[in-house]
């Protein structure tokens, strides 16, 4: 199929590696950062914008599209793509983060998971197959399995249990993923016949369990892979570690997607250890509440001692949010809760995720990711004296 | 002194006129329309989609300003313009309508008005002279002087009475005004010395009042005058009546800006009507509660029946909303809550307002406006059957 799914390694230093991957609407460079739009809309930034932010791909959550509008509607509409009015590529995770943070309203069978919607609490049933279906419809250009995610930390018994029931769901995704790919399906519409989909590397912070877990899937067969059940409580070093004892085991030749992850320095640090493709929150949501990242580490513009501030967030910085104002006047749209405050701290921290990421793969192209790392981590504190 | 205040009509159409307002920070094409950004900012719309929108002046609040984050913190940063990151054109009006809808908070004296900050409690005194001052500092390249905003409906005695006190602050403020311009004043930083001072005229529903207070203004002599004390409550008829009474008072050569109006056809009506220039918060506030303006009258993209409607608000509209997203996606955020559901439908509104002026005065250079104003009336309707 013209456009469908692929990935060429365009480079190599040390574990880091740049790459093309390629989309049925679209190519996107790797090591990639996708910004989120849980509902089809990345909070205070609009489509427009991100696109001027550069960024390649965006997030969007099957489990809030399934519930508002409904997965029907929008694929009568031709798919998330028309819908949300982003004409390049789209990742769906599956939702199962979602529905197993709902507690005491979600029941897990080896069918699939009984829950009641946050919004109105009516009863849904969702199996793999039906997220799959779901995803179908809505027609990303990249679909998760879904997965049991485990409240961290997480013993070796439960990660087990866990484990092998995300591996049989697995694999009746990967199966209905490929009948749907064979041929109608009533009642399911395929806006996005290329779509690829990837399985879902779990097990806890048991290398064995990883291990497991990426040959099982690796078996099943999909078109990628990703890292799951991380940046879930444990600590940054072990979840360091967990990517670097993992990585190993996933084809060299597919991107390797790590979830929800991070802050910048973690991007850098995971990037070391193959990761190619990144998704997190923490830029927009930490910018609403005021954290912005410059290379010398985060500051909040809520800070008094920025009233009087006539700097830009980061003179370097290329944001439009750099380009026009200060810091005194950024502060003072966040101390009058101001909407604009969150726009423009999220435009100026997406630009900062698109523009490390961007100077990543540079670095890689030129052999010089090593010394890359060293700067950035000379310079980034999470603890900045100015923050 | 370059740049400076200056007013050329450029043509004219029955009553309504074309004209070029030339001020220290750019011209202004007039009938023109001024977003409201109270704070220095108009709500879910950042300054670089104003000007892509074609805004060519905005409005701020001097009440707002004082208060937080202060005239001497703005001057400091070497005025409004700078502090906002807006280079073109800037209005700002006094405060007062703010003060005087303070209620208990604010007593009037013949000094001026005591009151206590919404915000914290703390307690005020502005004069004429103050307001005057507190402009010189923020720099606006237009400064309303304090007039005393009465709730309408007003009878003629309280009109009356509160105009001659409106009068008696007005020669304080151009007095003031005259002083700053004069020479230094200790505490006083001028920040646009080519700063233009407006007279407000007040008189409620009674047009003798107003004829004595455009004369008294006059007399004065200010760079030019506005009518104020209207969109107060009083029926559209009404104030259509007291805006077609008011302009033959005020000098032909000079712009006049009616503060605070209002719909779409009110605009049309005024223009007709001799008003030059105009402010308001409909577009955005309407928008962040889900109406948008079509040609053929206000929509409200909450309502259920737009969930499966693939159109934009509107399809001859150039704004990015328009272009890219359709009423049901916007359906969809309002639904959520998403905050792009503001942004978007407040980009659309003010390019809808910015748009309607500019075909007003395309209208009016072709000698063509009263067909404009039966076509456009045709058209609109504020009980459009489609909302
Ligand atoms: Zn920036
Ligand atoms: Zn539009």
């Amino acid at each position: 199929m013209p456009g469908a799914f692929a990935f060429t390694l365009t480079g190599r230093d040390g574990q880091a590696r740049t790459g093309c991957l390629q989309t049925p609407h679209g190519l996107v460079e790797t090591p990639a950062f996708m910004p989120v739009g849980t509902r089809g809309a990345v909070r205070g930034v609009t489509q427009r914008t991100l696109e001027e932010a550069g960024a390649a791909i965006v997030l969007a959550n099957t489990y809030h599209l399934y519930l508002r509008p409904g997965d029907d509607l929008i694929a009568e509409r031709g798919g998330l793509h028309r819908f949300i009015g982003w004409p390049g590529p789209i990742l769906t995770d599956s939702g199962g983060y979602q529905i197993f943070s709902l507690g005491p309203l979600v029941k897990i069978t080896e069918e699939g998971a009984r829950f009641q919607s946050h919004l109105d609490g009516s009863r849904h049933a969702l199996t793999p197959e039906k997220v799959v279906d779901i995803q179908a419809q809505l027609g990303p250009d990249i679909a998760m399995v879904l997965d049991e995610c485990l409240a961290a930390p997480a013993s070796e018994a439960a990660s087990a249990a866990s484990l092998d029931l995300t591996l049989r769901w697995a694999r009746r995704a990967r199966d209905r993923f490929l009948q749907l790919q064979a041929g109608p399906v009533a009642g399911v519409t395929v806006t996005n016949p290329g779509q690829a989909q990837f399985g879902i590397v779990q097990g806890g912070i048991y290398p064995h369990l990883r291990e497991k877990s990426a040959a099982a899937l690796r078996e099943i067969g999909f078109e990628s892979y990703a890292i799951g059940g991380l940046s879930v409580g444990e600590s940054v070093e072990t979840m360091y570690e967990v990517v670097g004892d993992t990585t190993p085991f996933l084809p060299d030749d597919r991107p390797r997607y790590l979830m929800g992850t991070g802050m910048p320095d973690d991007l850098v640090e995971c990037v070391a250890r193959g990761i190619d493709m990144f998704d997190c929150v923490l830029p927009t949501r930490n910018a609403r509440n005021g954290q912005v990242f410059t290379p010398d580490g985060p500051i909040n513009l809520r800070n008094a001692r920025f009233a009087r501030d006539d700097r830009p967030i980061d003179e370097q910085c290329p944001c439009d949010t750099c380009r026009r104002h200060s810091r005194a006047y950024l502060r003072h749209l966040f101390h009058n809760k101001e909407m604009n405050a969150g726009t423009l701290a999220s435009v100026h921290n997406l630009v900062f995720y698109l523009d490390t990421l961007r100077r990543i793969r540079q670095a890689i192209g030129f052999g010089l990711f090593a010394q890359f790392r060293q700067d950035f981590h000379r310079r980034f504190s999470r603890t900045s004296p100015s923050s």
